[in-house]
């Protein structure tokens, strides 16, 4: 089974970078959503490649896509996917965007895969099994504490007024913090390179397949609550190489 | 002469590149420096590869590098060489750090390069010549309002509290502002992907390579009094893809 589910999320990273690179740097439509991210034609071009794989080859699963919705998310199985995360990334050119792809089943993610079709890297974890990047096994840092720490976010715009007062305070206390890097920088953190990535205003398309990879990497990923993540979390994401970095972070974010 | 100043910027590119990737991603010592940026082995060893090789060419030239320090500095012609642009990137294994390359002849920079070993981008412009990312022309966008501009900057991190206040006051009215990137973001500028760069606290080695690129692809770069940089800019850098951008920019920056 879990063999299987790898041969299927390999197929649709595939799937999508065969949208996606084929747009990538040329002039697209760029719809304005209802929550007014950018959107693309290639976004919706990926998504529609995957599902088309997924109604063939899983067609009892359920599919929480960012693109096209929700279909069976009831059923035993879902893959939760996000064709093109880091869209403002993907329409100025940079190569920081990726395909993200979690399975969920009984409530528990078994597989993430973050893909960077320009980066020609592969990220996946699955429960159980381990992370590997293009095949080579990775794993999170032993970063213990905050002030030992390099914490990634996307960007202070992502944050409300209170919640950058959180994230402010947690960050300054870091031996070093970065922004940019969309999905990214939770690969970073699979990879060891990165310790702590702290997001607010996810989606379960934009959380659930890093947070497979990193499980599997050997990292935590929870809410700012410290709750595990799933479909129905409020969007507010710490991630940390260690139980210990974790929870002292936590604590810092939530005084 | 440009041809051969071409051949030998990717002589030093490649001789950069060949340093810094055996590093990439491997345990480095980080060293502080007065100035507290990190400093890399690969740094220093991508540098004094480039020296070799002008020692060798180019004995006469003068050079400008980070790592270090300078030599024959009034010398007609002055090659000003940052090895690792964005070393927060490389050590936390981001590929988004460059070799940065500029050929100062007369006080104007005459080639200008960013080379992004990771993702195998060679970006290069030429007084006269045009710009080309892996020899394919490459040009600035044609933006020419603010209203309308995607606008970069590396981190809110690098801007004093008065400089902060400008930069924030002038992307607020931008159409997307984005952190991260480092020297790419100059790339993206030239490749027309970006419409406006603002940085501050700069060094000549920072910003001459790029600005060779961006001149050479149809934008403008100066400090933000509008004045040409050179090796004496107090580096405030503003790189905007057309004329009345950069006007409109500046006005909003110096109110």
């Amino acid at each position: 089974m879990p063999q299987d589910d790898l041969r299927i999320a390999n197929a649709l990273a595939d799937a999508a970078a065969a949208q996606s690179l084929r747009l990538f740097r040329t002039p697209l439509e760029v719809i304005a959503k209802a929550d007014e991210s950018p959107v693309t034609q290639a976004d919706r071009a990926a998504e529609a490649a995957m599902r088309e794989i997924l109604g063939r080859e899983r067609p009892t699963d359920g599919i929480y896509g960012e693109e096209h919705g929700l279909e069976r998310v009831d059923a035993a199985s879902v893959w939760v996917l996000d064709p093109i995360d880091g869209t403002r990334s993907f329409i100025t050119g940079s190569p920081l965007w990726g395909t993200l792809i979690g399975l969920v089943r009984g409530g528990r993610v078994e597989l993430g895969m973050i893909d960077m079709p320009v980066l020609g890297e592969r990220w996946v974890g699955q429960a159980g099994l381990g992370a590997q990047r293009n095949g080579q096994a990775v794993r999170v840092s032993a970063c213990s504490a905050v002030e030992a720490a390099r914490i990634f976010t996307t960007s202070p715009d992502i944050f409300g007024a209170a919640d950058w007062h959180s994230f402010d305070r947690l960050s300054r206390r870091c031996a070093m913090r970065r922004f940019g890097g969309d999905c990214y920088s939770y690969a970073q953190l699979a990879g060891g390179t990165v310790d702590l990535v702290v997001e607010t205003g996810l989606q379960p398309y934009d959380y659930l397949g890093p947070a497979g990879l990193i499980e599997a990497a050997g990292g935590v990923i929870t809410d700012w609550a410290g709750r595990p993540l799933g479909l129905g979390s409020d969007g507010r994401v710490i991630a940390a190489a260690t139980p210990a970095l974790h929870q002292e972070a936590l604590a810092i974010l939530n005084p």
